[in-house]
């Protein structure tokens, strides 16, 4: 991956690191409302990194295959990737 | 939290257990859409632990307060989340 | 459906005039982006729209159920709504 | 919009067509549930139909931008969009 590792890795950390949290939060049985927002903030961490990761493939092996004539494949993992991030 | 606590424990350790799994794909150069299908399966779990927390508050809390005719907060507090997880 | 209907109505309505027009942009032949920002503004409708006959649906029959000791039913068939909501 | 224009038309008529049912369900008063899951089947028509104008516009306006050498604008574009669609 041609990414930008960094910010990459730095969200998915973020994201473990609310789990954790949120597993402490189970454990001291607290509000099912405040742990609700936590898995969404979670989760939209997570989303956030996803989205890096395609800008990042655009960027790289995407563009690179249009270049020389060969995008068809490419766009359409890229379509069915974005077909399972819409559900 | 009166939620079926291990179910949901055991949906967000799989979570981080894909983070962990994820974070060593990135640091291995791997191919961007595989990383990319791990962070969408990863975002899923954490969702389906959402609901689960949110079928236990609908069970719990808010059956409660229904029963006690102090419904109205609640179902405005879920539908709260619900607009958060509708983005 | 005990909901409000007229905003229901209304958001529904709204969604379909959006419908009417993003038509007539593509036969127009405009530009992409514009048609995709407006595809999506119309499915927020749509959700919107869906989020208000879930709350009238808590608030009715659901509560309903509640009341009477019958809640589980009524819970399971709005986390199936939820778990389509969610993909 | 270079896109399949026949495709994303059809679509849209498709969906046109199912709120103007649901119209009428809610009119008619029908079960909540029923309104709501018709409600999800319509905004999964319009995601698809907005996939579809993605596609065309990655085979179309951004490919021929990244064949010039000038892919960032559009790629950010598109992310942009992402965003949207991730909420």
């Amino acid at each position: 991956m041609r990414a930008d590792h960094e910010k990459i890795r730095r969200l998915i950390s973020t994201a473990r690191g609310q789990l954790d949290g949120i597993l402490k939060m189970v454990e001291e049985d607290r509000y099912c409302v405040d742990i609700s927002n936590q898995l969404m903030a979670t989760a939209a961490v997570i989303r956030k990194a996803n989205r890096e990761v395609l800008a990042a493939h655009m960027m790289g092996c995407m563009s690179e295959a249009i270049q020389q004539g060969k995008g068809q494949e490419k766009i359409d993992e890229v379509m069915k990737l974005l077909e399972k991030m819409d559900k």
